[in-house]
């Protein structure tokens, strides 16, 4: 069972509240000799921090991860690796509003239904701050990656649709997703983005986006038929993050109006190894990597933290409005970019680790 | 781990490939004292059988399934249900042209790329035929939540769209979806798709579809925050479906253009109890139940097994053409809906389950 | 979860009662390639068979296997092993005695109170007729275990001790084991236990038995620190066996009397490789293999399947009597030896796999 | 998987080694609205601490649990508890002795085979550290369980033999237990103790012991048939205990000696309740609990860390002899009981949640 636990062989284990002393996660599973330091992961948190434009939440916090076990003289030691970000921006607040009425769109309603209680500030367990540990845990999935695959790995993502605007995918440039503060491979829709998103941060408002995540230099073999496929497990994995409501491989819904010809990735021989002249599979097929790129995409909803008074109930039953004052992300889609790319990576070292166990010999 | 089962409390465990003796599967985890009998299980076989029309493949399989445990004086006993389905057409023929060479867009090279031996016939283990036994365990399911919440839950789903072609929504009707080979809600689209498919099918090709499956009178709070969420394990099981490439929940990626005035599913009170003015949600906020329609979405590609020659590769690394002759489905999308079906009901027991160990007292 | 699985890569599920049509169960994680027939299984089940001397139930089984999936052209294929033995000495007979009487230290009381329900016909699901289906899921494991370790690999095992007569350990000799029906391994005890249990049997009473098995050949390093302790799984593996009550590893309770000194095993280097002057940790230090023999003992109460009457309630709440009658076996720890040597080769076989996604690279 | 968690719904991950910054564990799977504090928990860490008495490690720790997540104004909300005990005594040595070398009977070498890498301050990871992190664990259980079951369940254990000396069972008086250091529960026995572990200690050797954890007022219908039975979980509970080497449930080893009539528990009505002649079966049948008190025995062998020098090898292969010098257990047996306490808490905590998804409606 795993109510706060995602893998198998690779497999971590998030804690924490928005607004408690701290979050975290135990990383179990990672092999030994594996270098680790805590600025190998740091640089990951880095890139999901908040505040780092006017587009994101203005929540200060420096997200300074502690490694308390599993390294010793720099490397791991096959012992879990538990990670710690203390909260630092725990603003005092009245949470008067929140405490009794519940968002509409939020998990507010389903926390309470459920368990009777929810620690209210800031979201508590349901806050996106929870991704935080989901990015450390992705780090130390690189290295592993790194450590057994060599450096031909790289995960990778971009923001590729904000609200009805989608990028040109024929502009796309991966260099350009590091020049800008949506991780858009297309320069020229980022002006356009951000008039949108001034918009919407003005009058309150949120919209959601789609996120492209790839990864490359994965081996064919990876996966498993029938419930421990490769894709099975990163549905799972996206649709496990805050706010996404749909998630594709490869063609993924644009496949159902294809035809087979045109579906249908065709192989040939290079230089002794097989190649593909299209990837409309995403790089699964039958729940096993093929060997070519990764292609996992994820729709994610507009916040439902929005200034606009919502009809909604209270917790007593009484019939309320709702409206989120305050600091929140306009656009959560940004900020789950490094996200994804960390679960996209923790998917794949846990298929890693499998593999070894399946094939045996 | 779980190779070959699915669910955590509820779980089942399949086994068999296409042209072996008999598949089936082993549910565990079911409460005793649940009736239930072969009948009730056939029945849901029955309509995923092949066969039946001519927009589906031509193999003649009774489908007949038989308890061989767990089931005592006509009710359950706690103990697993083993459930066993002969194969009765497997057609003698030779498999030259698939043995050798790998279909593109087909799990034939992946199987082949992972554990260096394939059981080539009729796909082996990757035949679709293995979504029989889903369905069976899906019947299993149905009781049970049928058993535990009564009879107002209801689990059904409908083809919403073939290649290009989409129902209108507006002319959804439950009662249409038993009246036509395709589960068509919508009764005008239906001779569209007939004119679509008798093309793809005399053209030896294929084509994809849209399904959508829908879960009443589930109550709020199944499900659990992060790892356990309930969409989660949707997505997953939608996912683990042959040839399925991408999966939605409520609004899905259309929630990505959404405003967050739009897409929050306002609350008010009636007759002492929460409802909502929407669905965007698909009946699932932060992972939990809401107590609305459970709605999910997924994607089919086209068969891969198509006649017209595509460029592929053999197992000793030759370049080759690829054609499959023989009887197959032009649409898997079409058997695909009674499969949605199942995976949903499996997925709700398993969380009915779960939610009970879950709250305690 | 697992009610009715057993292992994590190497992984097997087993369904069936007593008296239903079959039993059998799915052996999930076997890599590919592996060599696997009927015939390689049908010999452990033959050791396993009841009748075959007059010291155990004069039930009259084949007990004939049949591989339903999972094999093809004669090698293991990666998919799952389902294997499939049908009851056939379902003797009509009159249940009434225990139908509606709970046996004292019988599982009749348990089920009841757990489930409600119970299929009393010869134990239900309780039966140690459960047993046949680990011994055939060891018979894989075994062939794992030959195929990536090589034929060095020896998995074994002996009756000690029944009632109050142990055997004397310095008259060891596994080549006795075959030649007595106990699998004793000191001929010179064998006429005594004949005597014993002609005794116990004429009285229509039962006596326990402790079982020793040991694996030869396994390599250093199989296991895990903390929670998936080698030994923690076997002591699971053997206690899940019917009517064991307690297991031991190595010097086992005998080491609470030992002094650290006496109970340290000393190293030497032979022929650059770590030898051990003695092995009182049967072959396992912090939950992982030493390399040297694996030894495990645990013991089995005798049977309450007994003639002498006993005082009992009724599942209506009543005070009564029970005695048992008919055939049963005056030592079920006789009949635990091949079972003993299946769970340990099953442990053994998921811990190499385990190994395998462990240490990475 | 589970390298380092343990338990199902009720389920706790530790992490941490003997001499880095701090141990802790993720407890998942707590229900809502259970009244828990960091006293709560501390109170049992006090229990285990080292340096109470002359006849354990001087290793000075205050042990001081901090509550990082899961509580919510005084009551768990259903997300994972995060527990954290900082390391204060990190005394600065020179392990250079230990460094390079393997103590016999300790998990120096099975480490170092398996990961080729070990942190040897103070033990590492197989330091018995690592047990404060199942006492914190085993409080949150003994909440769970007295919030769902209500005060008359009692958890409590006892040493019952240290070396060669048993207690006397006649004299077994439970308030004893907190009378003495060893939690023994025969006044009279306690001089022969300390008399023994004087010399024990002075000889800078060690000695085994037995423990015996017994559960009151846990209801039947606990565990599950075959692969989830209550015994098989204690078993493994146990045996995941640093050093121990035997675990036994009711009359356990002295079952082989009985016979059917001697070892059968005869049942009664009484106040139209079920009871119990006997309780050979340690509360457990068939893998279910049957209403009386849950009696788990274990042995623990001598700590390897003794001062005579014992033949060993070093980490690059030479022979060379061991002694360890400074503070040790003499008996780790003595700290052993309330882990094992803990861990029987923790299991009953677990059945309990899985046996209400078991049971359904």
């Amino acid at each position: 069972m795993s109510f706060n636990s995602f893998g198998q062989l690779f497999r971590f284990t998030t804690w924490g509240e928005s607004h408690g002393p701290a979050i975290g996660c135990v990383v179990d599973g990672t092999p030994p000799l594996i270098p680790l330091s805590e600025a190998d992961i740091q640089v990951w948190l880095d890139r999901r921090r908040p505040g780092q434009s006017r587009f994101t939440t203005q929540r200060r916090e420096s997200d300074s991860v502690k490694i308390l076990s599993g390294v010793f003289e720099g490397v791991t030691t096959g012992t879990p690796v538990s990670l710690m970000i203390e909260n630092e921006d725990q603003r005092s607040k009245d949470y008067g509003e929140i405490r009794d009425k519940f968002r509409p769109g939020h998990a507010d309603y389903t926390y309470w239904a459920k368990y009777g209680i929810r620690d209210y500030r800031g979201g508590g367990r349901s806050s996106a701050r929870e991704t935080a540990s989901r990015v450390a845990a992705g780090a130390v999935a690189r290295k592993l990656l790194a450590h057994v695959l060599g450096p031909t790995v790289v995960i990778r993502g971009a923001l590729i649709q904000i609200g009805h605007q989608p990028i040109d995918r024929n502009r796309w440039d991966w260099d350009a997703t590091e020049q800008n503060p949506f991780w858009c491979p297309d320069a020229k829709t980022v002006p356009l983005w951000e008039a949108q998103l001034d918009a919407v941060r003005k009058a309150g408002s949120s919209t959601g986006a789609v996120i492209e995540v790839i990864a490359s230099g994965i081996p064919a073999g990876l996966g498993a038929p029938i419930y421990g496929k490769l894709d099975a497990d990163l549905a799972s994995a996206m649709m496990s993050i805050n706010a996404v409501k749909g998630v594709e491989i490869g063609a993924g819904f644009a496949a159902a109006a294809l035809s087979g010809e045109s579906n249908a990735d065709e192989m040939r021989m290079e230089n002794g190894k097989v190649v593909f002249d299209s990837n409309h599979a995403g790089g699964i097929l039958g729940g096993i990597s093929t060997g070519q790129d990764i292609v996992v995409r994820f729709a994610v909803k507009p916040t439902s933290s929005i200034l606009t008074p919502r009809h909604s109930v209270s917790t007593d039953g009484k019939e309320v409005e709702v409206s989120t004052k305050g600091r929140h992300d306009p656009c959560v889609g940004i900020r789950a970019v490094p996200v994804g790319e960390a679960m996209l990576a923790c998917v794949l070292a846990d298929h890693l680790l499998r593999h070894r166990g399946q094939v045996g010999r």
